[in-house]
């Protein structure tokens, strides 16, 4: 148990895989909430019930239909140190509330780290999948192949009338929570992107910034999940999700056309400065960074600037306090982190000098 | 006439000699008015007392004693298209009123450019002399040389009491005006610029922007001159400005210091965000440039950055719209300036990687 792999590098293995739409959408998450019948959910139960129902979902990862997904890595949050804990909720392998609030809580990480496997989270079992781009439909199939693979050994709470049972009804019914991380600029640049969202949110989705529930919106990267678990059935909800982010991207795409026929030389003055300052500055603050890292993510897609995006998916997470402390070996005061950050910024930028 | 070969390189010659103190002074200069006894100021001369007067002087051009001081090439100010008299205001090679108010005009400007008599300004002769950096006595006594071998082949307007007369009753007594062009940068960043210079004006001394009088001080450029010319003799004058300079010199140096002890990741913030917006925005106005390019001239100095002050020098004429439109072929409008000038430096810095 304890095993770190997962917070030494910034870049999933997954992430460097081709996906859909990849010069707008980051990557695709689903997640699939199940819960053990026999047992209260996390919140009321005891610290053995905790360790039998980690127990029991253990059993589960030796059915030999589990091997397609590669080695799964046991984590047991009490051994792992804060920093660890904060690198992997940066990394979006486990969710803050597994590291605040859960008892016994760990986690089985797959070698990529394309399927996280969260046990006595909010609810006993959380299946994650994650997937470069805009791949909805293919992470959902990956989840629900790993949900059938535990329903045929475990007994989980269901409710012909309701579906799926977990702690918070807000994911009652599917149990099923499907989201994309997309890059918007040239809304935002265009002002456009209130409207655009507030459409979103009128069809069922949720928008949040990327790190953590009603986060402010940094680097124009947002978070785009079903609302609803309950009423509609699984494929309604992710072809929905798709149908929607589809339109969106529709939508960025014409923004960034309009963006370099109206003011092409504005545009890149702004993408280029941004870029000039990450490869200079001494002392970044995570806003700041995150602001610039969109600028220079948009000028590569308009072609003004050459950085491979997976070294800006990198400096994504690299920049997060979690990932700055945990590389610089120890904690660090905000002002100490926004000095590292500088440096580490303008160091893997020239790395990647193409 | 009308040799343009001053209009085509933005540095004289001269500013690539070393200079005392050129960390913190840019450049000194020396110029000496003087009028003919017999021919009205230029202001009320005929066309053909201006003439006059302009071939009474291109005839001590002649004397052998002028042959140390390099070849004088004439340059009549009608024969010169707009942006030749603009540059030549930019380098500081002509005065902006021998291009705005003068009738037959003209300069004698030597090959290095060290040295410009100006002809039928607002005084029939101006004798300027430059050098590099804190050189006061030193342009002093060759703007002396030359005026006194001017002095043998005609006749000065000279009153015992009053001394050298003068158009502007500014000029009266010696004639003289010493400048030095200072870069006070860490004064303003500490703010004590103004107690300084407030000072520097209480002891008879001028301060102003150093493109023409009364402008908006752009990039802690500053230039230092003796304020009176009458009551004083020449060497009190040139002492005093020396003197004085040599005190602010020593403020700037602690004021430098103290950044570097209280805030030295601040200022090397900065400085290096303001090199790396240089080196990479598209767009630029001259405000902007010039205020950066001061963050990296004393980044220079103080070691974060490596830029030889000559590629600085330069690129402080190469902004100025005449050289600008100059060097591109024709008339732009400001904002086609600011695209030019965002080029130019990205360029120029290129080019001058150490």
């Amino acid at each position: 148990m304890g095993n770190l792999q997962f917070t030494e590098q910034p870049l999933s293995e997954w992430m460097n895989r081709d996906g859909n739409e990849s010069n707008i959408v980051i990557s695709t998450r689903v997640r699939i909430a199940r819960n053990l019948a026999e047992f209260p959910f996390p919140i009321l139960a005891t610290n053995q019930q905790s360790e039998e129902v980690l127990s029991q979902f253990e059993q589960v990862l030796s059915d030999e239909r589990m091997q397609p997904f590669g080695q799964l890595h046991p984590i047991e949050l009490d051994d792992l140190d804060d920093l660890d804990k904060q690198v992997l909720v940066e990394k979006h392998l486990i969710s803050p509330s597994l590291v605040t609030e859960s008892r016994n809580g760990a986690a089985f990480i797959s070698d990529d780290e394309s399927l996280s496997i969260m046990v006595n989270e909010e609810d006993h079992l959380r299946i994650q999948c994650l997937y470069p781009g805009l791949q909805v439909k293919e992470a959902w199939e990956k989840a629900s192949a790993v949900d059938d693979i535990f329903e045929d050994h475990v007994d989980y709470a269901f409710d012909d009338k309701r579906g799926y049972l977990t702690s918070c009804p807000t994911n009652v019914g599917t149990g099923l929570r499907a989201s994309v991380m997309i890059h918007l600029p040239a809304l935002a640049l265009t002002s456009q992107i209130g409207r655009i969202l507030s459409a979103v949110t009128q069809v069922g989705l949720a928008v949040r910034g990327i790190y953590g529930e009603g986060s402010e919106t940094v680097g124009n990267l947002f978070q785009i999940s079903n609302q609803i678990t309950l009423g509609q059935n699984e494929s309604e909800i992710i072809d929905n999700l798709y149908g929607v982010v589809v339109q969106i991207i529709e939508h960025e795409k014409a923004a960034r056309e309009k963006l370099l026929s109206d003011s092409r030389i504005r545009i890149m003055d702004r993408i280029m400065r941004s870029y000039g300052i990450l490869c200079y500055s001494e002392i970044i603050d995570s806003k700041e960074a995150a602001q610039r890292l969109s600028d220079v993510r948009l000028g590569v897609d308009l072609g003004f600037v050459n950085v491979p995006f997976h070294a800006l998916n990198e400096l994504n997470v690299m920049t997060q306090p979690g990932f700055l402390q945990k590389r610089q070996g120890g904690n660090m005061s905000p002002g100490e982190r926004d000095i590292y950050r500088a440096k580490v910024i303008r160091e893997h930028l020239k790395d990647n000098l193409q």
